[in-house]
């Protein structure tokens, strides 16, 4: 019998469609070959070919924007969004509308072209998660930005463009809905319960252990009861905390960070994922409880499933895949 | 310069990202083929390796599950939801969920393996929509079922596994988020302007002709100022109507519906696309002014972009492509 289960945050349903019921197996699929590109922008030894570097993490003595880094960070090169101007909205033929100021830049992960993350040391993905921390703080300086969104598309299937492994920020100057939709959700709850939903959803998944994959002293990662995506995994502090760039003990969750995307890497043979940042609004958006009622986390979703058209029409998802199984095939990779 | 556009629905920002424009040249990309499927259970004479047929527009004096048939619906051989069932909150592990009860049925457009809406008729085009509509009606007889969700994705890389044209019918014994969303942004507009959002959109579209694609005395299809995708099309009536089984002037709609898809076919090569049929829920649902300010429409999104995968995880989309620029080249087809 295919099951409804409900997100306790947002409140979205989804279906577990176990007559589609599908293992990790099912899903290895024959993946379109990367285009060998002559050229790749993002290698050691390239560097003029992006804009200047906003940070890297360099051997003493070398230059901005020369080899010798670990991890380097620079503008988007066609941005979606851009730094100048002023955020204003306007009305064009009723509707309305505003310039598209914000900041679109790329963190490029490691010089080497294949190093994706299970291939890197747990320093060296420390590094990355690190530069994202500096990056957030840096671009929340900017008190026109309201949201600034981490994130990372792995694999073509997933939207990333250039093979060599890179995350993106996007800062933007209203917070995107679907954010507004957890700090809603998450507000409710905390008015109805006295809790952070995150907290209490973490005891929940402490007290039955069918969907953790993994857990250290301060983190926990599991396939929510409500996962979209076969695969799914959302990764949490486990004290509360509404705000990433106050992220404790970085190297324990470098670590937890790497077993995930490892254990994602193994069991489904290297597929396609996209990773999201899910962190508080950077300022200027008031909400009472914030503080108390929202909880940073990761979510990171396999894309492995093509019956994704309409989920985007309705917001209605098929997962064929439990996330009780999930977490059973993810746990045995990451324990 | 980048904009930033508010759907005037939903409220749902979109980054129209002019650095990145696109025509439609740039997204002619390499098809995956079609694997040739050694056997295809839509085609006709294959009648039995599907569940037995719930309706059929057929030549007279033929039997069900046999040929002779124009569009023939069945159940989906892999349900995500089942008929059978009673619906009934239940709580595991502190999570709310209920039985995976609904119906899932898939419409087999054509007899033909290749007649894609495109090389139909205006008649043969007008029995699917009859389709729709049929099967919508009986559907909602069903008391468990609050909203019927009719869609198509066409093309593997929008979510169809099979290559014969068909669309598909999941009712679902709740209303989907999105649908929600649509349901309080136009009740909300009804309430502080006194009108329906969308009867005030093809106001402002008729107005400006600038997003206008096709437009009949009691149709109109056009790119939505805050489109999400590149060529993004909405169809509506122009009349205010919030039910889809109430449509008017069939014929009439059948004739725009196909102008509409062979256009987009047109001018992309064939792209994979997803059509969503948005209506009011069936019943069970109260809402005050529904019949007032909900306005029944198609969605027509073509999957041209790669860059969906941090969409999915925060509701943020980027569309390359202005739909100003999409309408002037799907209207040049369409006229």
């Amino acid at each position: 019998m295919p099951e409804l289960r409900k997100d306790p945050v947002i409140g979205r349903w989804v279906i577990i469609a176990t007559e589609r019921s599908k293992r990790p197996d099912d899903f290895l699929h024959v993946k379109i070959p990367e285009k060998p590109s002559p050229f790749c922008p993002f290698c050691e030894g390239n560097e003029e070919k992006t804009p200047p570097e906003v940070y890297a993490v360099r051997r003493d003595g070398t230059l901005p924007d020369t080899p010798g880094w670990k991890v380097r960070v620079v503008p988007n090169k066609f941005p979606a969004l851009v730094r100048e101007g002023e955020v204003r909205e306007r009305m064009e033929d009723g509707y309305r509308l505003m310039d598209g100021v914000g900041a679109h830049e790329v963190i490029i992960e490691t010089p080497k072209h294949d190093g994706i993350i299970p291939r890197l040391s747990e320093e060296e993905v420390g590094l990355i998660l690190d530069a994202y921390r500096r990056r957030y703080i840096s671009l929340k300086e900017d008190e026109r930005l309201r949201y600034i969104l981490i994130f990372k598309n792995h694999g073509r299937e997933a939207g990333a463009s250039l093979a060599h492994p890179h995350s993106q920020i996007i800062a933007t100057p209203i917070v995107p809905k679907r954010v507004k939709e957890e700090l809603y959700g998450s507000e409710r709850f905390y008015r109805e319960k006295g809790k952070c939903v995150y907290c209490w959803m973490i005891e929940q998944e402490l007290s039955s252990k069918k969907r953790v994959v993994a857990e250290t002293e301060n983190f926990i990662a599991f396939c929510p009861f409500a996962s979209r995506f076969p695969f799914e995994v959302w990764l949490l502090p486990k004290y509360h905390s509404a705000f990433f760039e106050d992220v404790k003990e970085p190297d324990e969750f470098a670590s937890i960070f790497k077993r995930v995307i490892t254990a994602i890497h193994d069991v489904l043979s290297d597929p396609p994922y996209n990773l999201v940042l899910h962190t508080s609004p950077t300022m200027n958006e008031h909400w009472e409880h914030m503080e108390k009622s929202y909880h940073w986390h990761m979510e990171i979703m396999p894309k492995l499933t093509r019956v994704a058209g309409f989920e985007w029409g309705t917001g209605f998802y098929i997962n064929p895949t439990s996330p009780e199984e999930a977490a059973r095939y993810l746990r045995e990779r990451c324990m």
